[in-house]
């Protein structure tokens, strides 16, 4: 019995640097106090609010097949929030509401390329991204990035992968490095996309999340709304992680050929999730904000710990949940460095090297716990830092 | 700018038989009172108690990322559930929750298919099944059923079409027709699978609806464990078709890369649908009965009107809930009587020619209107059919 190559070869193989996460997870369920700043996710619960109207649209009967395209009051509501923050006109007929952003990345590769065609992705990624494009069957080919250029991916890099490629995929604000890409970085992604005929992918989960600077779009370049597909979702902006809603923002055409995807993929997201997304959208800006608070401190408190100590280099925290820390000073891998730090102290933090090969010498911090632990943690990752090195600890 | 060969090829092109439906959906929206008989779907809603459970859990908190594979105790109980259907041991391991029965038939096609390998279905067929095979770059390749046989696929006509394929498709009680697959059919099937090294994905969303005989899954003969994946559902056993949790459940090594294939596809399934979902399975079989009894009482009440009258035979209804009826003689396609019954009476039904060509001549009835409204569409349905035929009408 042989199951398909696609599903076999998933991921790549090897060690994936995903060691030290799922040490993590065992020495907490062997009961040992973890300070876990690993992954992605909220310290606070979805919204009463929202669940109020989640609970109130599944009442009221909302519990049938949904339409697959979504509900046309969110599609609508997404298509709002995406003109106003990019400026490109968006209706309903540009939105696929999707069963989270992951569903999206996947049905965007899926609509971008046949099976041995070759998909662009950023390194450092997030860990999903290879085996998205591989599940699709898909040649997943990653594009380095620079640590010296706070990994904004530079063009001529792009230039030199870009032939013979279907698409591109990227993700600003970025996970893992905090990156917002800047103008010119986009613009030199939209001509290598144009110049080579590539489809791109922009995961803009983070869109809520920026510390620095704006948020561009690369669908609001000239010419790119046509071949870019922007995949976004409620999960970081409001707090709805568990919930699987997310959606794909593209041209009419490809969303109706997309619908018709979802029709064989996924057959739509429960109804009444969507009318908790619509009310969450609808409360506005107000209620990103508030969402995205506590790690805006988080980070401001992250810039005062770094600034009064020289081991520990951070990549300019611009944007979403993370602070991506150059260890390289210690002497150490980003795997050694988390893996000791986490047998010493109990704190758990990723790999630079679980996000390709770019970000070695790293460490990912997830900026989600509390205020006082998540300065703490810093503070004490920083001191065993500088005691590896052999330097003073200030801090 | 070229989307995929996939997406752009997805549906097989031309009419597909399903323009009686838009036009029902046209008229519904302008206003005409259609008595709607098409879409597979509960006239109730979503028992309260099921909500009440998905409220409790989302407000305690289970609204962040919920483990890929599904919660542990509603993998346990859907393990539970098939072990005592089926008698074969199975536990969480084999088990993965999906978001609704449509994602779990893609992905086991994904598992057990690469781009350009051949995948059987038996016509007539659920409407998504061709496409769904196409979704992962496989050729679908319909095997017919014969109305004399009440659509039990013969083994001699799978063994000519299996040779070179990689998996069979099969849907067991049956949408469209209603039948269930008696034990030698599946006896057949498995020999011509195990011959020809087929997986057998077997959709049995359906098996809680069986009115004559019993649902007997293929996992359960001798040696098909292995190579078999069973697609199951909670919208149709429970009227949760809204919210989109379904399962397969396979071998446990396959069961492993589907949870590979579902990090970089959908990456879960809500949690507190999976609550939802665990409190109305561990509700037991008694609310189960309840939510079939309808389609049973209606059954019932058919079989006494079509008694009553000679022109339309209907296919023996031993499950699911459809009627399938042979319209043949009143000499028009099933396309042209569904569109003179929806012009004349404002009856919607759907062709047998929207499923296939194998139901060519006949009509589904979907028993989801309540008894006596059924029971007069049903008659005049029969009485159309014979003043069509030039018979006497007798009901």
């Amino acid at each position: 019995m042989n199951l398909s190559h696609r599903i076999t070869h998933l991921t790549g193989g090897g060690s994936d640097g995903w060691d030290v996460f799922y040490k993590a997870r065992r020495m907490i369920s062997e009961g040992v106090a973890v300070t876990e700043l690993t992954i992605g996710e909220h310290d606070i619960r979805t919204d009463p609010r929202i669940l109020a109207a989640m609970d109130a649209s599944a009442r009221g009967g909302h519990t049938g097949y949904a339409m697959v395209p979504g509900v046309g009051a969110l599609r609508d509501a997404v298509a709002r929030r995406i003109t106003e923050r990019t400026g490109v006109p968006t209706s309903r007929e540009n939105v696929l509401i999707t069963p989270g952003g992951q569903s999206a990345l996947f049905a965007a590769h899926a609509a971008a390329c046949d099976a041995g065609d070759t998909a662009l992705y950023l390194d450092p990624y997030y860990a999903t991204y290879p085996g998205t494009i591989r599940g699709v069957g898909a040649i997943a080919k990653p594009v380095r990035t620079r640590a010296e250029d706070a990994f904004q991916p530079r063009k001529e890099d792009l230039a030199a992968a870009a032939p013979g490629a279907k698409s591109l995929l990227i993700n600003t604000p970025n996970n893992p490095t905090g990156t917002v890409y800047s103008r010119q970085t986009l613009e030199g992604i939209a001509e290598v996309c144009t110049e080579n005929d590539l489809w791109l992918i922009s995961d803009e989960v983070y869109d809520s999340q920026v510390w620095d600077g704006a948020h561009l779009s690369p669908r609001a370049l000239p010419a790119m709304a046509e071949r870019t597909m922007v995949v976004g979702s409620m999960s970081k902006s409001h707090a709805m992680t568990g919930s699987r809603c997310g959606w794909i923002v593209a041209s009419e055409e490809v969303v109706a050929h997309l619908i018709n995807l979802a029709t064989h993929t996924t057959y739509g997201v429960p109804g009444f999730i969507q009318d908790a997304a619509l009310w969450a959208l609808d409360a506005g800006e107000t209620l990103e904000a508030e969402i995205a608070a506590p790690f805006r401190r988080r980070r401001e408190l992250a810039m005062h710990i770094l600034s009064g100590q020289q081991t520990v280099t951070a990549v300019p925290a611009q944007g979403a949940m993370y602070l991506m820390l150059d260890t390289r000073a210690t002497g150490l891998t980003g795997e050694e460095f988390a893996n000791a730090l986490l047998d010493r102290h109990h704190i758990a933090v990723m790999p630079g090297e679980s996000f390709g090969q770019a970000a070695a010498g790293h460490v990912r911090v997830a900026m989600t716990i509390e205020d006082a632990a998540f300065g703490e943690a810093l503070r004490t990752l920083c001191g065993f830092a500088a005691e590896l090195a052999g330097q003073p600890i200030i801090a």
